[in-house]
């Protein structure tokens, strides 16, 4: 029995009726594709012209016509059968694996309707960097049984971005249990900022390789770009190195809790098809720990220090403790070794990541290793002391990396830390060499300074992009550090421009790369992790993407139903509201 | 290659040690069954004396010598058969509907042991009622190669519960591939309340029903006893009625999203199985409006106002509003015939939840119907007089309900309201007849008024029970209403007795009857559902089942052992901590 309701779009909004006696009304989908300056699109195109009318085609009437260097065409082919399997999820009951139960459409034009994809590349670009032009251009045209979507980019991520586009396009008949897209479109698109970043922390709790690889996805289904794997920890060293088994081996939670080279590349390429960076971060010289325990006993002497020292409050922000001894120079050795590995996993390395964050002077300043080194050195054992030894430690960390990448330096990345503090940060982070990346509150007078000394930056302030935020303490009760809980409405709100041009005068659209949201993951593993960052990642990508000058209000019905579109792509986002907000636009009002 | 790990247990808690050249080192799980005076058991029992050592088994060689009426034979397998699952699923390499693939074991005497179920029962019941006695005694003793456990209780929900114990002296071997059971232990145990609740609201969001019976599942293992099914609200009615099939398919979000009556009737089984009472409730005179757009044009007239009215604020607690039509005699009609389902369903029904909150007095003294009834009837239109014929609306619908139960009364149950508000409770609801359900905090006077007229009380205290708080607002921004998140330490310490005492100066043992967390569902669907829900539904059970004199803190290291269990039985719970604070225990402290 056909449902009793239908729709009408009427001053932008998808108005529900009694389909009694009342005519031109259509299936809330159909009325959504259509309805409103940007139909359902997320993230909001910079320019779009959407046409009213709808056909209906099945999902095995799609074709490529690929107009591409021959160099990225296995990408574009390996793009466009993910975009099929996209189209196949709107299916109600579609099953991974297996595809989707369409009935014959009862309507023969429905069956025979084509959607052909063209695809137009110049550029041979085939891996990200912050160089990358990201734009596209995307016309729909139906002439009788054909509509053509024409894709124009000036590379192949650009392109992947415009079939995004197109899925979003179209969805799913309810009543001719049939695909429909619009007939008509014509769209432009660039995102505003280069770096749309999304860090996943796999020490504190263990990640699958399946979930990572289900984030990635999704993350593209934003148009984010950036994953960021912040590898390992103090609490565990899930990576598996060749050259140092025992890293992982003492390191690791379990056996099964390890990721093997093969995964990561696997990770990577998975990746770079979805038009998704993999950033590694190998956080030093704070949060490391467990997993260097076996250095003495191979004659290396101790690498790391204060490692599970007690009690943890005196040596680090949370337990387990540990910070790499400066004191011994076989650091360099295995950091060395570290970095070959990760240079070969994460290839081509366009950026890195290392950490620096959180160190605790009073676990260097108790250890006898190094108090003494640094007597021996005729330095003090003030914090400038300590600070100054930090930086060196970090300068070569970098030509470590650098060697270790064949002689290609890459831009590094670091927290802001005791190193970028007032007055500190051009004695040690060059301007040239590293971008900061920013996780205090949107109001901290540093980001003025950083901004006027010329760094670039990422944002990632606590209090909108820390994911994690919210639920009850971990050590003790009460509630864990940075809540409450970020809203979807915060996270979008959340506009970097902004808050330079609030902090600075200026909106330093030059130097704000762009901007991360952060899972840092005591307190969440695989089993919640989707509804902890969806869809609420999907609200950052729209303000990286677009940043548009509105706020979250204009966003809320294309949001909730990406959220829908999210839950078809295969992950659990949490809900934001009734399913009878969805189906009553606007309402859901305060 | 086996881990360089290992553990013991000191002074009650498993501690870490490097393997090399210690002895007497066993693995985590091990070490947690046997480790603290209640191992890792969850709900602590009454009392318990576990041994010190464990002995490996298979899964296949498990049997059941069952010495019971033979009324409550087929239960009784029943419950069997999900004993021999859950072993199944301790497994890393479980698969649902596969099982786990053991692999030979290397010592021999693991691939023969035998584990023996003994279960004794006298009584005959076969469903819950609140004079269920649901305790249980447990004697674990091995000889040679059999493990003898004994299950000695009143009934068979006594017998289900010992169930679970056993499931809880047993753990995955990581070393050997194996089961382990400890060979000795000796438990007696009784719940302190009688109801161990937990709601799902269905209305505001759809619920499948296989999460529903996997929600089920999860609270069978935790020994709570009540799933309350808040079947319906003004958002949609889900639920099929054969009598009256308009109210889903005017009220149902979708022909996809209604619960059948088939369906329903293998959930209450379900339910049974696993020793919990499936409760419907039926929400009236407000928090009804979807699905009532039909009676009208039956000719029945309007039997529910203000639905979907707006501006919503003026009329109901958010959107959208209804309340049933007092004015129409036509309503008793139509509830008696949902009440004849509802019967016919949950059946045998020992308890009903009549809803009954959040009359909202604008919607009837601004709608024709209802005033001008009002004054045909010479009433005035003042509060008291709507509450007045609220409460004739409530007796006529527990007349109705008792009649469509085949004129067998049962317990009502109602949530606090202007109904139960100072001074008016007794003059509106008898105390013989309905047990009131607290939602307001734990600090409302009202409390003591209820204990001190010698209503039956269930707690559901928002301030600590209420699951769905603390995230994002869903009409305008900042935070829901009920925020700040209830984090586990909250859910655990809520004591009802205490709560009572510090407001009557009594416990009041006798007038308590429990307590429920709710998870109502307007930011939630079954995407999220687990992770709301686990394992703070753990932390909810052992408060209802043990009531523990001790604080969470006691609790913590069985807790998060909890968590990992629920996560191998099938759902997909929060993560509370590090899993270093799980493989370190004692050691996330503040």
């Amino acid at each position: 029995m056909p449902s009793p309701w239908g729709y009408r779009c009427t001053n932008g909004r998808c108005v529900k009726h009694l389909n009694t006696g009342v005519t031109g009304l259509v299936t809330l989908n159909q009325c959504k594709l259509t309805c409103g300056p940007f139909g359902v699109l997320w993230p909001r195109p910079q320019t779009a012209s959407i046409g009213t009318e709808v056909v209906q085609f099945l999902p095995r009437n799609v074709a490529l016509v690929s107009k591409v260097p021959e160099q990225v065409e296995t990408l574009i082919k390996e793009a466009f059968d993910l975009f099929k399997d996209n189209l196949e999820k709107y299916h109600p009951y579609y099953v991974a694996g297996v595809g989707a139960p369409w009935s014959v459409p009862w309507e023969p034009s429905s069956a025979t309707h084509t959607l052909q994809v063209v695809i137009k590349v110049r550029g041979l670009e085939s891996y990200l960097t912050l160089q990358t032009d990201e734009s596209y251009q995307l016309q729909l045209v139906t002439v009788g049984q054909v509509t053509t979507a024409t894709i124009s980019a000036q590379n192949f991520f650009g392109a992947r971005h415009g079939l995004e586009t197109i899925l979003q396009l179209v969805d799913y008949h309810e009543i001719c249990d049939t695909l429909m897209v619009v007939t008509s479109a014509s769209i432009y698109d660039s995102p505003v900022f280069k770096y749309r970043g999304l860090l996943l922390d796999t020490s504190r709790n263990f990640f699958s390789i399946a979930s990572i690889k289900r984030t990635i996805d999704a993350m593209s289904a934003n148009k984010l770009n950036t994953f960021h794997w912040h590898l390992t920890d103090s609490h565990s060293f899930p990576l598996y190195l060749k050259s140092l088994p025992n890293m992982a081996y003492y390191g690791a939670y379990s056996s099964r809790q390890i990721y093997h080279p093969k995964e990561v590349k696997e990770v990577v390429q998975y990746g770079r098809v979805r038009g998704i960076r993999v950033l590694p971060e190998f956080d030093a010289p704070a949060h490391v720990g467990n997993g260097w325990q076996w250095t003495e006993q191979q004659g290396l002497g101790k690498l790391a220090l204060c490692v599970n020292r007690e009690p943890w409050q005196s040596y680090c922000v949370e337990p387990p403790c540990g910070q790499l001894n400066l004191a011994n120079p076989n650091i360099y050795l295995v950091l060395g070794q570290i970095y070959q590995e990760i240079a070969k996993l994460f290839t081509p390395l366009d950026l890195f990541h290392y950490g620096g964050d959180e160190v605790n002077l009073n676990c260097w300043n108790t250890t006898t290793e190094m108090t003494s080194w640094m007597k021996f050195n005729n330095r003090n054992l003030s914090a400038d002391d300590y600070y100054r030894q930090w930086s060196v430690f970090q300068e070569k960390s970098r030509q470590l990396l650098t060697s270790a990448n064949n002689d290609v330096e890459v831009p590094g990345i670091v927290w802001t830390s005791h190193l970028t503090e007032k007055g500190r940060v051009d004695q040690y982070l060059n301007n040239t060499q590293y971008i900061i990346q920013i996780w205090s509150t949107g109001e901290d007078p540093l980001i003025a300074e950083l901004l006027n000394k010329n760094y670039q930056v990422i944002f990632s302030n606590y209090d909108a992009w820390y994911l994690d935020c919210g639920v009850g303490a971990w050590v003790g009760a009460g509630h864990n550090w940075c809540s409450p809980y970020k809203g979807w409405q915060k996270v979008y709100d959340n506009n970097p421009h902004d808050i330079a041009l609030n902090l600075t005068g200026s909106a330093h659209k030059d130097l704000i790369l762009g901007g991360e949201a952060a899972l840092w993951s005591e307190q969440v593993d695989e089993a919640s992790l989707d509804a902890k960052v969806w869809p609420r990642g999907a609200a950052l990508a729209e303000r990286l993407w677009s940043n548009p000058l509105t706020d979250w209000s204009e966003a809320e019905h294309r949001f909730i139903h990406q959220r829908q579109r999210l839950l078809q792509r295969g992950v659990l986002p949490e809900r934001i509201q009734p399913e009878w907000c969805h189906q009553n636009e606007g309402l859901c009002y305060i």
